[in-house]
């Protein structure tokens, strides 16, 4: 039978031969949403074990994957750390899908001087990543937390923040000559952060104020943006 | 009375004293969507004359704007031209929200072999480009048309045609040592160019095929991250 052109997350250890019990969201998952049928294969991967093929068993009796081949290792992401402004619900979702194609490690959502205050639901937020790493051909799926206070971020292990800063002037990202392991980048609500915490930020002393563009982009655009030079520059 | 934080395309010619006739769709935008009120201030731009306040009278007799100081003169963006395979109208109207924040002065949608067949609503299109251009603080309104087929894109004078090409192994942008005036770019519909596409393009004397990322993009993810790449280095 053929194989499901789809690439599934599993959070369990993966080799050859291992059989994957199935909770009902995974089974709902594979039987409704990718509609695999009993005796198909699919491929399936986590971040440690790697890329696999696996059969689908399914009857009325049980549900399970048997992990049939082995396909390729996992590859990391370096480490790359966005904290940025709680954004509304109607932009976050797609953010953070664009945020994972492009290799975000971890998103932190922060509370910040002008930040909205909207609910956040970070397991719908955690679907969503999984999702977009299936998809974009990722191992590892990016930690989403949040929100804490941008204080609270600023204490973030950091060799290199860099802060999307609207009222900088002239300095650009092809500044940074050798990147360094930990990167972290910060992106400000709507309105941008308050001249106290500009300051703060800029303080910092693993921090480099860069301005994005000569119009003013909104705070989605801006984290999809900016992490797309630092892959590219990186 | 306090001026409004909006500045509003106008159309028409801007100079002081100019006083502006206000069409039904325009004076519906101004009173209802904006809120403004008889006699409050807004600022007014178009890509030919600049960014002025002007005055906006409402009464029972008739409505208009009269334009009373001179801010500051336009910008106009550099040539950019984005060809895109046409999107699922989902994620397209957010896609040309990006672009135009990006500084996209040209998007042209296309028709490829794989690409899917929608349909398209220009008129809708250019009101979100105009939104953009007012939020993002540009003056210039990016062009948008189609769709058309990939052979009469691939026809249009450019200097550089940057294509985003999945299959690419290692070329980057950071190759382009001079950035020419006319400069295009490339996105293939979910599935990518056909191999008969991609070799047509890549034959252009002023193609340049590029790897975006590790993973594989979104095509609209691919238009902000590939815009954004260019803004940073041209």
């Amino acid at each position: 039978m053929s194989i499901k052109n789809y690439r599934l997350y599993i959070p369990f250890n993966l080799c050859e031969g291992a059989i994957i019990n199935l909770d009902s969201n995974l089974l709902h998952y594979i039987s409704i949403v990718l509609r695999l049928k009993d005796n198909q294969l699919i491929r399936v991967f986590n971040s440690k074990d790697g890329e696999f093929v696996a059969k689908f068993s399914h009857n009325k009796k049980d549900s399970y994957l048997t992990v049939t081949s082995f396909m390729q290792k996992s590859k990391i992401s370096p480490y790359l750390h966005l904290g940025i402004a709680v954004l509304k619900n109607s932009v976050l979702p797609e953010m953070i899908n664009q945020a994972t194609q492009l290799g975000v490690t971890h998103i932190t959502l922060l509370q910040t001087s002008y930040s909205q205050n909207h609910s956040l639901n970070i397991h719908r937020y955690q679907k969503i990543a999984t999702e977009a790493i299936e998809q974009c051909g990722r191992f590892d799926l990016p930690n989403i937390s949040g929100p804490i206070m941008l204080d609270e971020f600023l204490k973030v292990d950091l060799d290199l923040l860099i802060f999307a800063n609207e009222k900088e002037i002239d300095s650009k990202l092809l500044k940074v000559q050798n990147w360094p392991e930990r990167v972290g980048l910060l992106i400000g609500p709507e309105g941008g952060f308050s001249l106290e915490e500009a300051q703060k930020i800029q303080k910092l002393p693993h921090a480099l104020s860069v301005k994005l563009s000569d119009n003013i982009l909104r705070a989605e655009t801006a984290a999809t943006a900016l992490l797309a030079q630092i892959v590219l520059l990186r």
